[in-house]
């Protein structure tokens, strides 16, 4: 048995949620937010047997994953002139820490 | 040492957090929403000594016991027709992982 | 790999977060309540590589030390006779777990 914690951003949270809801995991998510990230997101707890861990870690990959965006953008180059311009931004991504459990109950 | 983290209904987590408090357990709750259910629950994280981790779980069981439940339900059949009858749900319940600590700082 | 459950009040919770992100420790915060204390605190989610632990715990210390502090408080001696005098309380603390990493994924 292991108990998984992963993090990601609330942008995926919803579709890594219901991945995992439809590949029967059993799912608790902790509102959380990050340190260097204003943005908020969310702490995934699944506990799962150890020979599905890796199911889960791709379920949460392919739902999460790093890509890039374009956001619109400003500068402005002197009174009431602006440009703008579409700047690369990286979104998504997940990191995930895989624990062992000494025991485990459902009661 | 041992770390416990325990997924109690909502329903029962004032129970659960008061005896254990009671019984002198340093409890931290975390507000948490299951992917199944739509109704919340509480994550506990309990830090106890290892003989003591039996007694955090039969707390908990005893106050978070699955139990059944009768709710009003209602069907209808036809336009302005309806019947009104019990349904029998199951409440309650823990989900209970036990993991061991490597080390412990009280500051 | 470890990973790092540390719960601190939310007086220090700012101070504690601000340090880690400039030592630049990748932090996860969730919002918690004690159990004991009405007060909130909040519980901090950390990954680190092994020998990076002590400076993480030196960290958290640093700045959520236990200390006193004077707060007004007042008895009354009958109708409409009260006295108000300071009372020391302790503030502050940390708690802090350690737990193994069995696996890491930064996806
Ligand atoms: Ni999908
Ligand atoms: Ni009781
Ligand atoms: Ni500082």
């Amino acid at each position: 048995m292991k108990l998984i914690f992963a993090i990601v951003s609330n942008d995926d949270s919803a579709k890594v949620s219901s991945a995992l809801t439809k590949a029967k995991f059993s799912v608790t998510k902790l509102a959380t937010t990050g340190g260097f990230l204003l943005s908020g997101n969310t702490t995934f707890i699944i506990g799962t047997d150890d020979e599905k861990v890796q199911e889960v870690i791709e379920i949460i990959g392919k739902h999460s994953k790093k890509r890039t965006q374009m956001i619109p953008s400003s500068a402005s180059y002197g009174v009431g002139m602006y440009a703008s311009y579409p700047v690369e931004v990286t979104v998504g991504g997940a990191t995930i820490f895989v624990i062992n459990v000494e025991q485990f109950e459902k009661l």
